[in-house]
């Protein structure tokens, strides 16, 4: 493995010996601070995001490394054009291991492609954000002592999260987990998540509007924004906004070990009266972030210095250049030079996903 | 003390014990270099200032440290909404000290108030630049080799400068101190400064429109930008504009030994054909911010190991929530759940201040 | 030697040297590791350069030092109106080495004027970038062999190209170079280079329209983009584009050793099907460009700390606030205390040069 574009990459092992390693960290700090002396992160975000970029360069600097990189497109040469492709080649020649932040989906799969060091995905549009999936599952650890047998309920905005996809598709790897899905009808996780997820992995699952009638059986409550411009109808907006603002009102029927996570930035979805409640937990995961992004830097690092840094394999039966990715957010529409390809996911219904995006099409 | 967001949290005593710490730096810098190994300073500048930022990395850097930050807010998180609070709690997970530029008075206190690490207040608007101060301080003290029995002349703009303000505050403690305060009408010191500062402390003081006759007296003259939007008449602008840009002819009068300092940036209100003078150490007060930025970053982090840091006290006759802080560059009118709160600092005249900005408010 | 701003300040001993020192890099990277600790590097780059700007950056770190900087304007006090001369006085607090992008012709030239410390232009407008040339003569060494002897075409915008100018200087210091100019018509090298450079020099040079028939001789082809904005007649334009887009075809008739360069970042003037072709060298140069950077910094740091930084001279026949500097992208149009200097540099036609851009004038 060279490049960690989506969480589904990593199998259960490894998301084991990253928190292994992780945990080490945390207990042994010391042992830790030289291991990337001399080596460089190169964090290279084509749109601001303050913590996920301070955490990787933290966690790189308490590595014993450095940091290189820009935090916006504008003060990029991406502001001249140059591809992706060609800008990760060029800082394969300046870094060690990159961490892309890139409002188009796929621009990290392209990244991995053409950089010859470890490409991490620091969130690419709605599309994939692992690293936080993994600062997630170190706090559910952290505070649970395990990944299994929770129930766990996700609330807010449940169709446009990536951060709620992505910790799904990880937890659904661990045996009884019972999930929780918490949203007005607008914003009701996606089809495929509930048919190519929780249905295949026999998941149980229930989907609910109500935040205060779940509360009382959750282990784990991950919050998220629901943001107005989701809504066609305003007053319907007004109506369920307040249903889903945790404050200390709506967590006293919880249970009190609930664990309590939001991806951040928050805006008002969490009530700031929630933050001393000791089943806040979101500024834990944050610390949780660094030491797994210090985990990853260091297993990427030694893999490629094994040899064992295996390429993004495109395998599977593609079509290349054939037809083109409708979604207005992948990077097949901004990358001119870019083949735009496609993989059989289902046989039988001829669907395929574009190799960057995953995004669905028919033949 | 575990901030520092206004030069008079400091006493004398503190101001002493940073300027011995400077000159020793100045002179060991070797014993210095790797005093802050694996320690991480975050530059929170959410708007840029090169000089301020440049001194806080350099400062860590010749500590031994590293750096992370950002160098405006649209590469920071705060373009998405979240709050100062969230942002201070976030970064103190992944730095160890924290240096805050904010365009909104009382930002820095906020910070203090949520961070688990130290704050140091690098510009709030036009309220406080406590290390501006400190910088000053260190560059007197090598200069005329004391901090007492100075005339010290202040020219320009002394309504809005913020550093005028804190130097004059900084100065009313040391004895022997006579001020001397040269500016048009329209830019005179705030009579708060007066009465709070000048006259409760018994400093001789003048007030005058000329720079030349004043000039022989002068031991220190800072030197400060009159801006023409200050004006509302132009031609009144205009007639005194000349006579507070200095140059090689009004210098004539000066001491030989006279000091003249300047926060910079300056546009043009000294002339460049001062800049070899032997008096002018406005580029030297640079070197000297630097070096009273490592004291203060070793102080605060030693305070914080030994245990010592005490968080902001909101202390003394408290009002919460009940009136509103009508400065509108006070940090209260952007954060919307940060709680007003007034601090009664004349208990005769009713007279409170908001505790971020400390603007003025009656019950 | 205090600092670089033209490649042609540079002895051929000196690039010798530099090349020497690369090449050493290369094979004893850990030599090197520390042979800055404790020193800074100030990037300061007025417009962004993705490449040029890390390339800097990494540069310093792999030599144990670290960084301080800007990535562009807005971040810096340029915002506020402050000088080129007074940040540089002021970086001369922080750094110990300063590299510098500028939009303006002549600004690194100001730079280097009034700070203490060693500057090295990345870039200035349209004017110099030396670095870049050192990268390219590095990979012509490390390609070919040697830095005589050989035949050298430029192709595409030869009229506006800093990197082609710069480089056919450097190459006039040696023996055996043909030189081949591939260009429309409208983009052919200025006069003044073939004047002043080719034939001053005795260097053999053919001007031609066609790529085609000129690749079978070339020892190297440096590519350069053609963009449509030089052109006052479209269809001019788009009969020309596709004759200067380099692509496998048209790399048939090349010698199989032939080595192509690009000073980066292209758009479209080279195909990507060219990138795996062992003749495409354009990666490899910002390899190289690293360790050029790498050498320049140790020398000038060296040199300095020996007493042998000899700052710029102003020499030979100047006039001095006589003449104004007529090139809108001339430092001196945006800096107003700036003095505009004139050198003599043909007695017979009384022809002077801009000190800052190098812009002719005549008296």
């Amino acid at each position: 493995m060279k490049d960690l574009i989506d969480i589904l990459e990593l199998s259960t092992d490894d998301i084991n010996g990253l928190i292994k390693t992780a945990l080490d960290i945390i207990e042994n700090p010391a042992k830790y601070s030289e291991k990337c002396k001399g080596k460089k992160i190169a964090t290279l975000f084509y749109e601001p995001s303050t913590r996920t970029r301070l955490s990787f360069e933290s966690a790189m600097l308490e590595l014993g490394g450095s940091v290189i990189g820009f935090s916006q497109a504008s003060s990029s040469s991406a502001s001249k054009g140059e591809s992706v492709a060609d800008t990760v080649r060029v800082v394969s020649c300046f870094a060690d291991v990159i961490a892309m932040r890139h409002p188009k989906e796929g621009a990290p799969y392209v990244a991995a492609k053409y950089a010859s060091i470890p490409v991490i995905n620091a969130g690419d549009g709605g599309h994939n954000h692992p690293t936080q999936t993994l600062a997630d599952l170190l706090t559910i650890y952290r505070e649970k002592g395990r990944l299994d047998n929770l129930t766990v309920g996700f609330c807010g905005d449940l169709k446009y999260g990536r951060t709620v996809h992505s910790l799904i598709s990880a937890l659904s790897r661990y045996e009884g987990i019972k999930i929780a899905l918490i949203s007005p009808d607008e914003l009701k996780v996606p089809n495929y998540v509930k048919e190519d997820v929780l249905e295949k992995n026999n998941m149980p699952y229930e989907e609910t509007r109500s935040l205060e009638e779940t509360m009382p059986n959750l282990d784990i409550l991950y919050m998220t924004r629901v943001q107005q411009e989701r809504f066609s109808d305003e007053n319907e907006y007004l109506r369920l906004r307040d249903s889903y603002i945790l404050n200390p009102e709506k967590l006293k029927n919880a249970k009190a070990d609930m664990c309590i996570l939001h991806p951040l930035p928050r805006v008002n979805e969490i009530s700031v009266a929630v933050d001393d409640d000791p089943r806040a937990c979101y500024f834990k995961q944050v610390l949780n972030g660094k030491y797994m992004r210090m985990a990853l830097i260091l297993k990427l690092l030694a893999e490629k210095e094994a040899g064992r840094a295996q390429p993004l394999k495109e395998e599977g039966d593609l079509i290349r250049g054939e037809i083109k990715c409708q979604n207005p957010m992948c990077i097949t529409t901004i990358e001119q030079e870019l083949e735009h390809v496609f993989r059989l996911v289902d046989k039988e219904k001829g669907i395929y996903r574009c190799i960057y995006c995953d995004s669905e099409a028919k033949r």
